[in-house]
């Protein structure tokens, strides 16, 4: 009887990583994803959004059997009575849920044991802009300050290193630093 | 004895509304927000955002007695266990969230009652980046498609003009279309 362990530091299935790279190098069609969320206004600054299916890997995901509900509001100081996060909010989960994973998955490429990983973030924004009272205050923040503290075997040159790599590579840290262009279509 | 019916179109407190546009007319400090987010990653490609506290209007709001928790995680052919959307969908989530309220506050403060208000999104991404199998290779989204379906008391050309207020003030759309400075302090 043959027991196989599997290589799975931080949690990250190396083998099947490395699988999934040399499938896409062999047919790089199968790295064409698009993701989809549906998104319901519900009263005031409340939406309910079900994320579920997508497409990937060159076929629809079938993986998740009920969808994921995320609920946005607003504060009460912005009018809304705090069903959720607000949309702002949600931006800094977006990003931090990206370098985890990024991080995460990198430093497993590398056998790299990560114990611990933190994001603290900020976000500056200006609401003359989302108010409509000022042309020249963006609507959106203004900076994103992201302060991270990371605890693993391996030495500080190294963890920078890999840093740099995962910002280089972060889809939402090049979404929010790079335009991404919106097309609006009317479904009516 | 006087009964007060409050001007609520949409479920937006009109007079609140302009309460506080007023304020920030008188005082623009008053329009400096700073939204937070702490993450800690878990395991593999999951990790756990909390949003709890934000400064904004002059003082730190204490209106939220618990803090929102935000799971975020890879299906499994991206090597996680589909305990929460990924990043690039929370991304979406983040922009419909914000829409709906600029589309439902906005309508408010123009008389205009909606209905429905729903959308459906769509971001195209190719994994080459992210996986760093390619420098030419965006790791963000090439693309994201927004089909919006609307039902509201006004006219076609009406609803077409809020869209375009809607779409220059969206803190979100903003953050997606344009650069927003990110910075990484190492908080070691």
């Amino acid at each position: 009887m043959s027991t196989k362990v599997k290589n799975q530091p931080n949690g990250v299935d190396v083998e099947q990583l490395v699988q999934t790279v040399n499938a896409i190098q062999d047919n790089p069609d199968l790295a064409k994803f698009r993701f989809r969320a549906n998104t319901k206004w519900m009263k005031g600054g409340y939406s309910r959004t079900t994320v579920q299916g997508f497409y990937g890997a060159g076929q629809e995901d079938k993986s998740r059997t009920e969808a994921f509900v995320l609920e946005g509001d607003e504060p009460p100081i912005l009018l809304g009575e705090n069903r959720g996060p607000n949309a702002v909010e949600s931006v800094l989960q977006a990003l931090a849920s990206c370098l985890s994973v990024g991080f995460s998955y990198n430093a497993a490429a590398q056998g790299i044991n990560v114990k611990n990983l933190e994001f603290d973030l900020e976000g500056e924004i200006d609401l003359h802009g989302f108010l409509g009272l000022s042309d020249k205050v963006r609507p959106g923040y203004e900076g994103i300050r992201l302060t991270y503290r990371v605890d693993c075997d391996a030495p500080p040159e190294k963890v920078e290193e890999l840093w740099q790599h995962v910002q280089k590579t972060s889809p939402v840290l090049d979404i929010l630093r790079n335009p991404v262009p919106v097309s609006f279509v009317n479904g009516n």
